[in-house]
């Protein structure tokens, strides 16, 4: 008979959640956050979002102000979507996954006309396809473009796509960065966004529950305009109160208080260093997928996420990552929800945790007999990390 | 000269917040949100939402959903007027403080024709002026009441109020319970309310980031032909995700996290011994500074916070009960500024908070060279506690 202390070391599986949003959330900004709450209109709370919205500027790579809301990444797309623009207004929407999509689906709920641009899953919208519905919608006013697409893994280039949309019309280039900020490339004022929105619980590495929002100098002209209602998201007034290191409304304390440790780590790290580790990351767990016989579901994948292909058996593999190895990933959505799983590398990981990753999947394979050669995959990421080894 | 740790216990001063939200949290609550965070679409966050969603109806008196928005109470508002209402519908709005200002504010921006009550601040509306605003204005499809105006801590009969309305009219009776609910008795379905929403960082004693709101049936009803757009706060959408314990977009999960074993405190305590510790804590602060010889702001004072008109040197008497004695308050709001400060017994406090801030308060008075008895307030405070003993 074993002892207590042997049956639990040898069933020890630590819990790892490789999901893209949440995403892990360090230590010390779990515990920060523990700390006995603080009021929001007192001077410790702004001196916090001073900083705060600071190093929000150098993410964004903007002179802009960073607006943060108390919500999803789905209220930040409205914020900027009512307080840009009025009924009526066209806009061109990328639709290329379930949170393209939604963009669409907000902008007829406002009473906007929405031109769609339907892509396949899995794939990225081409020059010529926008170039061309640009020029058949001289009148739109806006483009909605999803940098890294979630549902499906998906990269868009949304600097080229940003040069597309300039040299074919006055539409405000808005884009989704909800999983792109904090992983791929991504500078705002030098490639001319409008719009760029993202989420607390992606690169940021906190917990769900804010969401941030930065407008160009020409959209905020437009703003001037315009005439959707709004009350709890109106960026006028998040702008107003931002000039004071404050929000109209009572904010997300806690969230705030982690958020702070948290981006400090990114500004310490470098941002440029933090995308060149997004993307050796997802580089390497492609890699070690490849190796071990499963296929990439994207043709453009993303930095933040990586789709791959279910294995036969798939439903059975899910959850022997999860309740044998201790290994959250998450299923696809709605017509893919069998057809892919989803490994995030997106905020708190490193290379450790795609090892990890990677040697718990090929636990699993095996289990579900699928063919490949034990230790591929976790060799295969490694090249990749030692190839990429002291370039940032 | 001292030791080291003879000087530091000598000033020694436990900071204590004392702000009608956020308030304190429990700390077993601040530590379970500091565990590794969780994915929302997982069986472990579906079974905490589903106790939440139960005990959020028993806190509330109400067979009806109650339904969780990431958001501050302001959002829960926004969320309630645009489910239920259309362009062009009339609202009365009793006006007493700054959030009832608020919510007349929102109709006009939503484009409602907003009837205006102005009551004085500090005091609450009559049944009179209620009942002859809603026979002038017979076709008003819904009344906005604060049931405990924060800015002025006032408290409004919402239960006889309801049954004014509910004799007078059709219209809707919408209640803010954002710092009542958990600290007021507020019986959703036996009282005929028809919106009731409340707050995170009130009486529910966990930080700011979430909102509640619940409709009645015929509020419901009336939500199926409502024409203001909505999309983030669409209360039809956050009800069919509510049937699967679950929410139309990424929730705030730590929160959540924290709420369940916030919630749970006060079903085991009783929702109705709540309400009737609240009562004894106000009673006891009141009586307290009334002996000190300082006034009361309001004429119809709120179970959740005490306003009291400043001292003389009132700047200087807020400075150290924050500075010397660690206690933070909060002053006045717009023109009541400088005219009042609020003490809080919204939440997690129990006699001994009351016994401590009254000290303080004592302490900062003497020093600002206020007449009164040493000994006076906390003794008052004592005096009501014994009395209620035993009582709950």
């Amino acid at each position: 008979m074993k002892h207590e202390a042997t049956k639990h070391d040898t069933s020890m599986r630590k819990p790892r959640l490789f999901t893209p949003g949440p995403t892990p959330v360090p230590e010390h900004v779990m515990l920060q956050m523990a700390q006995p709450i603080i009021h929001h209109r007192h001077p410790e709370f702004i001196a916090i979002m001073e900083r705060i919205n600071q190093n929000l500027q150098t993410l964004f790579c903007t002179v802009q102000p960073v607006l943060s809301l108390t919500s999803s990444g789905t209220g930040a797309a409205e914020a900027a979507m009512t307080s840009l623009f009025s009924p009526g207004d066209k806009g061109i929407n990328v639709n290329n996954g379930k949170f393209a999509e939604r963009w669409g689906e907000m902008m007829k709920t406002f009473g906007m006309e929405s031109v769609e641009i339907a892509v396949e899953w899995g794939k990225a919208v081409s020059e010529d396809q926008l170039a061309s519905t640009l020029k058949q919608h001289p009148d739109a006013k806006c483009v909605w473009l999803v940098h890294s697409e979630t549902s499906t893994g998906t990269y868009t280039d949304i600097k080229r796509m940003a040069q597309v949309i300039r040299a074919n019309s006055n539409a405000l280039v808005c884009i989704d960065g909800i999983t792109s900020v904090g992983a791929h490339e991504c500078r705002m004022d030098e490639w001319g966004l409008d719009v760029l929105i993202t989420g607390s619980q992606k690169g940021l590495m906190i917990p769900p529950g804010l969401a941030f929002v930065a407008l160009s100098q020409r959209a905020w002209d437009k703003a001037a305009t315009a005439k959707l209602p709004k009350f709890y998201f109106d960026l006028k007034k998040a702008k107003a109160a931002w000039e004071e290191h404050s929000t109209p409304w009572t904010p997300a304390v806690t969230l705030f208080v982690g958020l702070a440790p948290a981006l400090q780590m990114i500004i310490d790290e470098g941002v440029e260093n933090v995308w060149k580790r997004h993307e050796t990351l997802s580089k390497g767990l492609r890699a070690g997928v490849q190796a071990l016989n499963l296929s990439l579901f994207s043709e453009s994948p993303s930095h933040a996420v990586t789709a791959i292909n279910q294995p036969a058996m798939g439903k059975q593999f899910l959850t022997m990552l999860k309740k044998d190895y201790g290994i959250t990933v998450t299923s696809g959505q709605d017509s893919i929800k069998d057809v892919i799983f989803r490994v995030s590398h997106l905020g708190y990981y490193d290379e450790g945790d795609m090892l990890t990753v990677l040697g718990a999947i090929e636990h699993a394979l095996k289990r579900v007999e699928h063919s490949f050669k034990p230790g591929s995959g976790v060799a295969a990421a490694q090249r990749i990390f030692i190839e990429n080894s002291g370039q940032s």
